[in-house]
């Protein structure tokens, strides 16, 4: 992506239920990420009063919201699914073109289906409210509640799931109209089409089940300035943003001074640890497994492990040559855009300035198209140590560093020189053999790291459901009491808690009066949690 | 509160277990409400090395918390609350001596049964661990739960409730604490001697159910560079701050620009809307209600009503006469400092300078003591409207705005000019009648701006049960989504959410293993609530 006076008329964006032109100056293109050439299609860069505008209609729609039942937000969801499975093709081709990821084996055939799976259940969870976490106190009559925020949320999208994570069908999106509030989608700007797409369908998913008209509004791209005065706008309920450290914490400044909630889901290394017995025991399938995960999507996964600590002992040795056999092949997928090819260049020169020794790859593919070798670091213990912080930087692509630890002490040192992290794995050998020792130290430490730990498995994979934890310690995330994936504890972030404080039962909302609103609510009535209507 | 050279030796500070000698330039003396008059007794203004001392040894002792069994740390919060009782003699006179809240009524009867109450009902909550949310995904062998932060909670107490919310021994510490966090209390400044007290208890209560020393430690004061220094540091898991509007925002600056977690309860109106019919049908008994909830402990509460809407009818001028009368009253309390009542004062003279009518009172009372005359005030609607953001500025005494909205429409654009609140209160009239129509048109707008909707019922009160919401939108409070009343919901504040993605059986936290870790826990597995194991 990148600012153009582009030719021919802009993409219309969606306000208040209706496409119309942006009060745009600029408009800009994306790219075919495998050519490097500019694709069809010219979309608006908006003014601040577009964005001021979808607030206002959103807040409206907030209210109008709040009135309609869950059974038919949850259709809404439902029908949403369905109409994207049946413009699935138009979806797998044009976010294929827009991003160069594999339209069959990654788009059709997991994506999307992840993406309609998390509108189903998030359809489920509509319907069955028990993740409202009602609470009453018959004696004092006191009941609580989570309720929408009362104005829209913003949904940044990222650029690495054009599908799972888009403004305009993706998790967030999904988690804010769930819990009850009008989503802003501000789309990525390396896929305006998809997002358009999605936003095509859900507007008419709105209009088909009844719910508010902006419901679901989307603009292609702001300029950073108006990013930030929307993040802090008084009139939206929250943001949500998944992307790159820098631009993350610039928007959480903005809101932050403003009071407005906002939830970050950035930039992360998950780490990975290998215990001296896992590697001698199984270190030829690890190393394959830990290049798959490392590769996948040529790298560009927010759980993608960038660091891999092990003990540097001929084991050790032996496992890093099987790593660097893999990292010696060809990259099998391209990088999103010029500028992520331009970042994933400048992290590499990072940990090579800081000492790490290269082992396979290091440079950018020349055309076509936005490629970067496979890129392998290697780097002893101490080394690390030295410039921990500055070595802990995301390089969004196919690198890994190696941390080679001189022993069992150095570590444990790198473990807890880590900073917040999304995911970190711990492989070991045998059940009840020597690891056992090394992880009952370790894990403490790394427990604290991150919001998922995870045992003898890579980080990639993210199943949705309610235990997952898809966030972590700041700087990971934002805040480190939610989740960004996980149906619905997701949704959670989208709320506030409210207590209904001797209110008269006419005055009620449903969920809270005495009879069970659906006959399989759970509640938790004083201190039980039950489905039963309250006697 | 005024910083003294003072005499004598000043306090020890309690670090780590032991009481020494505080790294200090400046002390200061509390001063008897009552009198004015400071009272024995030399604290120390802690140097940042004080809070950096503490900080590491907080650290440390979350990481032994970790390995501490529930039903120890249950037993100390029991232990504790039984402790308390045994020097409730002692408590009350240094209370009563420190803040001059009424002896009996207050502190020995209501706040010292409040205070204890809590620390058992903590251990309760400890003891059954329900709280923790642990959700169990058999499927895919994922298990998610809350866990503390893995540093110690800086605990700003404030100056109303000297037990019920000391940063030693009220909700926020045992909340903290509860949910594993040592506590890091930093006294008020108007109370330090209460506050040693329930230090000196904890102190010695962790020794006898041993508890790591660090679990609770004390600083009596800091400067206001330091308080924001620490909430910034690296080394904390949270603060809690419940006070003014102004030193919790600035605190909220500084945490928020390190990414620390902050939780703040700040200033309120806690606004009444008064319904037509309520007024015509019991305007007397509300109009006492009312004054009654106003004045207690001289205006002292957060939860206090300062503003009260109506309609200017017949009724409601005879309302206004009524309370009126109540307010003629001379002041039955103290305020808690000088600088109190030179707040009380200031707002006063914002709510005069913005055309409000005085009614009663509106001077500051002359020795002995921090006294101020209980002041009402009234202003038409539209009058208020033209001032609505400087007209909501908590004035911390027995201070009441009356507005008399011209017509329904108005008294709804009051409701919509309103910021966030902890509480707001609707009266209406008998059941079925002319009332309804406006409630249903205020009650959605009203129910936005605060955590805690009330019918006929003043907000003063606060009942420590699941249910209740003491919290709001901001600025009431820095996030909307939790409770700083309310156990055990006030305990999630204090933790992370963290996930075991196909964690070994052995490598698991007791609470997330098959067994249920105390046969009565409820866990979420598979989707639905049980005490079950897991099969």
């Amino acid at each position: 992506m990148r600012m153009s006076a582009g030719s021919g008329s802009p993409a219309p964006i969606l306000i208040n239920g209706s496409w119309r032109p942006a009060r745009a100056l600029e408009t800009f293109t994306a790219f075919d990420p495998s050519s490097g050439r500019p694709l069809p299609g010219v979309y608006p860069v908006s003014s601040f009063a577009d964005a001021d505008e979808a607030v206002g209609a959103g807040r409206k729609a907030a209210g109008d919201l709040a009135l309609v039942s869950s059974a038919v937000l949850a259709d809404f969801f439902d029908l949403f699914a369905r109409g994207i499975l049946d413009r699935g093709d138009e979806l797998v081709e044009t976010a294929h073109r827009e991003t160069a990821l594999p339209a069959e084996q990654r788009l059709r055939t997991s994506e999307l289906p992840r993406t309609t799976g998390q509108l189903h259940q998030a359809a489920e969870s509509v319907r069955d409210g028990s993740w409202r976490q009602a609470t009453i106190d018959t004696k004092f009559n006191i009941r609580s509640v989570r309720e929408p925020l009362g104005g829209p949320v913003v949904v940044f999208g990222p650029n690495n799931f054009p599908f799972a994570f888009n403004a305009s069908a993706g998790g967030d999106f999904a988690a804010a109209l769930a819990a009850g509030n009008p989503v802003i989608a501000k789309g990525h700007p390396s896929h305006p089409g998809t997002t358009r797409l999605f936003a095509e369908i859900a507007r008419d998913c709105l209009e088909e089940t009844g719910l508010p008209r902006a419901s679901v509004q989307l603009l292609y791209h702001l300029k950073p300035e108006d990013g930030l005065r929307l993040v802090a706008h008084p009139g939206i309920g929250a943001t949500a943003f998944t992307g790159s450290r820098q631009a993350g914490l610039t928007l959480k400044q903005s809101a932050d001074s403003a009071g407005r909630l906002i939830y970050l889901e950035m930039s992360s290394l998950n780490p990975v640890f290998l215990l001296p017995d896992a590697v001698r025991e199984r270190g030829l399938e690890i190393a394959a497994e830990l290049f798959s995960s490392c590769s996948l999507a040529a790298g560009q996964f927010c759980t993608k492990p960038g660091l891999t600590a092990l003990l540097d002992n001929d084991d050790g040795r032996a496992f890093v040559s099987a790593v660097v056999k893999h990292f010696q092949s060809p990259p099998s997928g391209f990088l999103f855009s010029r500028n992520g090819r331009e970042a994933v260049e400048a992290a590499v020169e990072n940990i090579r300035r800081l000492g790490a020794e290269l082992l396979a790859g290091g440079k950018l593919v020349l055309e076509p198209g936005y490629r970067f070798e496979n890129t392998l670091f290697r780097i002893s213990g101490e080394r690390f140590l030295r410039n921990a912080g500055e070595l802990q930087v995301e390089a969004f692509g196919t690198v890994l560093l190696l941390v080679c630890a001189e022993s069992e002490d150095v570590l444990l040192h790198v473990a807890e020189s880590l900073e917040g992290n999304l995911g970190i794995g711990i492989y070991s050998g045998s059940a009840g053999g020597r690891d056992e020792a090394i992880y009952d130290r370790l894990a403490p430490i790394l427990r604290l790291k991150t919001g998922r730990l995870l045992n003898d498995k890579m980080p990639t994979g993210l199943a949705v459901v309610p235990s997952m934890v898809h966030g972590g310690p700041y700087p990971a995330a934002g805040h480190p009491g939610f989740t960004s994936v996980g149906i619905p504890p997701s949704f959670l972030r989208f709320t506030a808690l409210r207590c209904y404080d001797n209110v008269r039962p006419d005055h009620l909302p449903p969920v809270l009066r005495d009879p069970n609103p659906t006959g399989r609510m759970w509640r938790l009535v004083d201190g039980e949690w039950t489905r039963e209507d309250v006697p």
